[in-house]
């Protein structure tokens, strides 16, 4: 594992503003790593109401299927709260999995006096080692007593893995009804691909809303923040996105373009620190599709072209290899003729009508892509479909970390 | 590029036997690399029948398309040849790319005395360069001069690329109305993935065989051959398999099970050839499914396996990381139950029905996983379907390979 922190990282983690109603709290329970905080607790007041998407994966973990059980019920009128460790996954671990989440929601409910089934938790980390849940229900009465409304910063760190820098993200915005804040967290850097909420993120907000309209809102803004990055294609087990909206601002968003917005704004930029963290990463590239059949198929090409890694090892070697390009959407299965395709890099056109432009110029291109952020856009000439996808290169930065992440 | 050959290669070039009706030439026309042969010749004699399959990329190249056109023709009665360059792909090259297989066909078919609709040819190495085919008809007749029967070693090595060796497979069978021989090369190493004919193959028997049941039977054949083979899930824009039975054993192989057997072997022989030379492999996988709802959802998940950097990473690295080939199956998008879920090394179960095993041995699957040559199972316990895949693992060779392809 590396300690480098990414070249793509933000300058500094965000001066994240307190949102009433919500109270955090972190400790090492000595997990897997050592020296450091690996355990977060977040409890919310009566009154918040959450909703959350998650991994589809076929494989998921014992706590991502608890939650899923959980979040369409609608609160019982008393608090909520949520408990999430790194270092070990508790997936693939059979009964003890999930005998393993009963007991830690049972115990959390029990010291925070509430019920076990507005406890929330999350594991990520080393998949099919079975969890060893007495030491993290062990110290959660020293949870409950460090419980600090300043204390997001410290989740952050607490629930990385092979993170190399802690990734929030925040918006206030002032509405009819008065100002609202959103502050959300995330972890992931590795086994990131779309088709589910990617890794782990929690978004806490004062705002004011009902659960069915919050979860609406999440799994809409879902499909384009976290549904659109892939760092190596691989989806998790463990995959989770909670918000919490705790209504202490007292002000109603419902139907509120301002705050879905502002929410979208949050999201999207923790999905990118995901992306900028990506294993290995030293770029970050920006797909652009347009001109597809339809959105479906545009965003199959861009998959296509984010998940090759002969497209992301030559943008790290900084080639501009657009015949690589080319193969990507030749392979996505979207509709696509050859003579009508384009390709960019940002606003410098390559190809256009299939074939190399006639004033290529090789010296651009490559000047373009010693970039630390690039777009690589593609026309397909055949229709109004558009999507956006992010990833990263591919490096040895990525086989070095993933060669021995368990050793 | 990487000049040293890859660890998986096999010990030497087989001792091919000559085709009776099939002669080879090769010369260097300096297309792109210097010191080495680069066009490679095969003339078929009258009355030889030709099957093929191709890439199915929507980008894929003029030659390729070209050959499709031809290859549903019944022969003309007179001969036929393949005719193949390596260092430039000559796709997504536009008009200019047809007008180069048409200039290089016709002129072909002038100097050996054939029909144009009965020249197939190939060119694989860069994308999106004008392919500069007045190199290639000006060495016609030195290729003509230079035909030979025993020249099949030559040409294999004159259409390589990434490759670091060249391929052969041969077989020779005794039927019930006498001896056949078959001969193949390949071509291949890096954007090699399933769902096509992969990368450049001929294959040459003196088998006596109508044109519409080879082209069945080389289908079928492909489906559990080169089909199964992936490098890195990239899809070329070139990959031709061609077939070619000149008659000249005057056995009739029609229905044959003995021959299809042959064939097969040879095949599969030069497909895994081809993922011991994937690009930095060091490494040979096979994945196992079986218990799968149907033989479609065993492939998927043996795709899913065989495509995911993090199995891939984790066997470059040695480390028996049976978490990450769970992951695999969860977002293969086929049915399966976590709970029943059964996963191996070689012989060495490491879970089974969703759990780690009691006596798992982290020692016994580390020792297994220093061997060349692995095999991970998958028992998804559902049904009776089953697929094999072939794959190689994901190293810094593949990094170094791919970041400075075309500088």
């Amino acid at each position: 594992m590396t300690s480098v922190v990414s070249p793509l990282a933000p300058a500094s983690f965000p001066d994240m503003p307190q949102i009433g109603g919500v109270r955090f709290a972190t400790v090492a329970a000595g997990l897997r790593y050592q020296g450091r905080d690996d355990v977060m607790l977040a409890v919310l007041d009566p009154g918040t109401t959450l909703a959350g998407t998650f991994t589809r994966s076929a494989t998921r973990s014992a706590a991502v299927l608890d939650c899923q059980e959980k979040i369409g019920r609608d609160a019982d009128g008393g608090g909520a709260a949520i408990l999430v460790n790194s270092g070990n996954a508790n997936a693939f671990t059979g009964r003890a999995g999930h005998e393993a989440v009963a007991g830690i929601t049972g115990a959390a409910a029990g010291v925070l006096g509430l019920s076990p089934a507005r406890i929330f938790t999350s594991s990520t980390g080393v998949i099919g080692e079975p969890l060893p849940r007495e030491r993290i229900t062990a110290r959660l009465a020293d949870l409950r007593a460090g419980l600090d409304a300043g204390g997001i910063a410290a989740a952050a760190r607490a629930i990385m893995t092979t993170d190399t820098f802690p990734k929030g993200a925040t918006r206030t915005v002032t509405l009819g009804g008065g100002e609202v804040r959103i502050a959300g967290i995330a972890k992931g850097s590795g086994m990131i691909a779309p088709d589910m909420a990617t890794m782990l993120v929690y978004v806490f907000t004062d705002a004011k809303i009902g659960r069915a309209e919050l979860q609406a809102l999440v799994s809409d803004v879902t499909g384009r923040t976290f549904n659109c990055i892939t760092v190596d294609s691989d989806t998790s087990t463990s995959d989770t996105l909670l918000v919490a909206a705790t209504g202490a601002s007292g002000v109603d968003v419902s139907g509120d373009a301002g705050f879905a917005a502002a929410l979208e704004e949050v999201m999207l930029d923790l999905a990118l620190q995901v992306v900028r963290d990506g294993e290995g990463a030293s770029k970050l590239i920006e797909v652009q599709v347009e001109g597809a059949a339809d959105d479906v198929d545009a965003r199959r090409v861009a998959l296509s072209i984010a998940n090759s890694p002969l497209v992301k090892t030559a943008v790290a070697g900084e080639d501009a290899n657009w015949g690589r390009v080319v193969m990507a959407v030749g392979k996505s299965g979207a509709a696509a003729d050859r003579d009508r395709l384009g390709i960019r890099f940002g606003s410098l056109w390559v190809a256009r009508d299939g074939a190399r432009v006639p004033d290529y110029s090789e010296d651009a291109a490559s000047a373009y892509m010693k970039g630390q952020e690039l777009v690589i856009g593609v026309d397909l000439g055949l229709g109004q479909g558009r999507a956006r996808v992010w990833t990263c290169d591919l490096t040895h930065g990525y086989i070095d970390i993933n060669a021995d992440y368990r050793s």
